[in-house]
Order: C-alpha cells, then structure tokens, then sequence
C-alpha cells in the first residue's frame, strides 16, 4: 500500500477529507460500469470535478496514478476504502430513539460499507425495549456507559440534534446541521430571483 | 438595507454560504444572551471561527461593522436572515414518505425560520392517505405536476437518497450524502489511531 502513514492528519482539512468520499462514490460507479482506468481529467470532465484539485487531494496520501495513463479505478477505489478507513467494520451506537434516530438507524446509508449502527439508546422510558425497525432494541441511555465501556470506548460524535453538545478532547464531534442545506438552497432562490428581476 | 443587490451569485461558494448560516446561529446565540456588540475576533473566539475569514465572508454582503466598534448583534443577524432569503416563507414539499423523509418532515429543525413543509408524498399506494406525525396526510407521487403547479412551481431540490437525480437548468440541486459524515469521523480514526501507534 502506497499511502503514507506519517501525513499529519490535522493538516487535511475535512473538505479535502468530504472530497475523497466523493471521488470513492466516483470511482465505484466507474468500476460497476466496467471501467478500468482513468484519468483525472475524465474523471473531472465525467463527475463536474476539478482535476487540479483531485491530484492535490490524492498527492496528500501517495503517488497513484501513471502519467499519461491515468489511475487504476480498482486500485485507487482501494486506496480511498483504505484511507478512509472503511476495510474495517465501524460498530455505530445511536443516541435518541426519536423519528429522525430512529429513521437513521436503518437508512441504508448508514449500515453498509463498514458502518453498522448496533445499539440504539432513548432516555424516554416509554420507548425501552420497543423494536424499532431495522431489528434493534431500544436500549436506556442510563446504560450507555455500560454499553460504551463493554465496546470499548466512544471514539466519535456524529451530532444531529439542533443543539451543540460540548467536545471532549479524546473524541471527534462532528455536528450536521440539516438545515444548513436549505439554508444555502434559499439563499440561491433569493438572489437567483432577484438577479432575475434586475 | 446595506447588502448589494449586484453580487455575482455564481462567484459565491456553497462553503461561504454555510459559514453564514453558521454565523447566524451564533448571533442569534450571542442575541439570546443579551450580546448587543461584537467584533470578529470576539466571535470567532467565542465561536472557534475564523476573524479574517468572518470578515471577507461578510464583505461579499456590504459593509457591516464599525471599525474598532464591531458588529450590531441584532443587525448582523437580521442582515445574515435577509441575505439567506429566510425574510420569506418557503414552501417546501417532502418526495418520499419512508423513515427519513417522514422523520424530516416533522424534523423541528425544517419546520422553523422561514421552513414550512407543506405535504408529502410517495410512490407507494399502502402509504397514501396515511397520517405521519406532524399531521401531514400522504399524497400521490402521481400528483406531484398538479401539486407542483398549484404552489408555483418547484425552485430547489434537496436530495437525501442514496441515488444521484439529474439536474435540471432551471431548478438548484442540493444532494445531501449523510454517509460523508461517518466516512470523515472514519478517516480521523483510522489516522488518529495510526498517529498514536506509530
């Protein structure tokens, strides 16, 4: 494996991180179609990427391509799987039995490729022990330590409450704000229009 | 209204765009507390931002500060609220009435500051007519034109499911991948976990 394990990680931004999850989707899709190299100018020119910044995204974990012939799409898919750490299986532990927890905890997008949510918890004691779909249990929260400590620790945070929960400086909090998104989509209606109306 | 109403829309980044969503939480924060005054090294001390960047994010918008003074709290956040369009009611219409799309539509986080969701709707004729919490009724996907037309048409397209949909010149296409989020947590684990071992 050519990726190098001495990158300091705090230097890479969550963007360039965000982007190569991108060019994994990319690169799957490519290999499902049969495709077998690539460049990073057609794989710009096919996804609406830019080809400068995928070779800077990728030159931060090695040397993958071959001037002039492109990259390997096995390989570098490879590579991304291995970067990103998705070759090993992610236990996932929900907090909050609500609609939206509980929508999460079976989304398709959560529970394949090395993710896999295994417990789901709810501080509402009318909820412990229903079977949500997707198979669990709702669990209590006043368990969690239990639960934590039998599985080894909580490495990261994935927030998707309103609120902002306070960090801690052993595990990564990564806080989603779904309404950033139409926030941003507003924001171009807004001006999208007014632009129209000058 | 200080806000140029010539900006090149086009010019702008999506990243800028969330940072402003980002500001108006902490001002409505700051607001909350009785801030009346702050500067952009206040803020982004408080708020772990980033001054240089609060400023030329803000300077797209007009000139809102005073030297040496900083920011009016209550106007930078109404100023933020009229720059994202979030003066005006949006309408927005739920495509889907599975676990995450019911989830959302009841989602207290789309249903605030400018967001109403109006109906939803699905392919699946056991779920029509259902009633999901939040007490919208699902309708027909098979209305959707006709639904479509009596509010005006569709602006925006947030898109929550794994699927890529096609673009479309006229309407703006927001593709929201939840899975990016565990593959960054992902990424810093593996590499943390790298950086502790070496």
């Amino acid at each position: 494996m050519a990726f190098k394990r001495y990158i300091p990680v705090e230097s890479i931004s969550e963007l360039t991180i965000n982007r190569l999850s991108v060019y994994l989707r990319c690169l799957q899709q490519l290999e499902h179609e049969g495709g077998t190299t690539i460049s990073s100018q057609e794989l710009a020119d096919r996804f609406h990427l830019n080809s400068a910044q995928i070779r800077k995204d990728l030159a931060y974990f090695g040397e993958f391509g071959i001037r002039g012939v492109g990259y390997n799409v096995t390989q570098l898919r490879e590579h991304l799987v291995n970067i990103l750490g998705l070759h090993e299986e992610r236990r996932v532990l929900m907090v909050g039995a609500g609609n939206l927890g509980t929508a999460l905890s079976h989304y398709s997008g959560f529970n394949t490729g090395g993710f896999r949510i295994v417990a789901i918890l709810d501080s509402d004691p009318h909820k412990l022990g229903k079977r949500v779909p997707g198979g669990l249990t709702v669990e209590s929260v006043v368990d969690l330590a239990q639960i934590v400590k039998e599985r080894n620790g909580v490495q990261a945070v994935l927030n998707f409450a309103p609120a902002q929960l306070k960090g801690h400086p052993e595990v990564k909090l990564k806080n989603v704000d779904l309404k950033i998104n139409l926030e941003l989509l507003s924001f171009f209606l807004t001006h999208a229009a007014r632009m129209a109306s000058v």
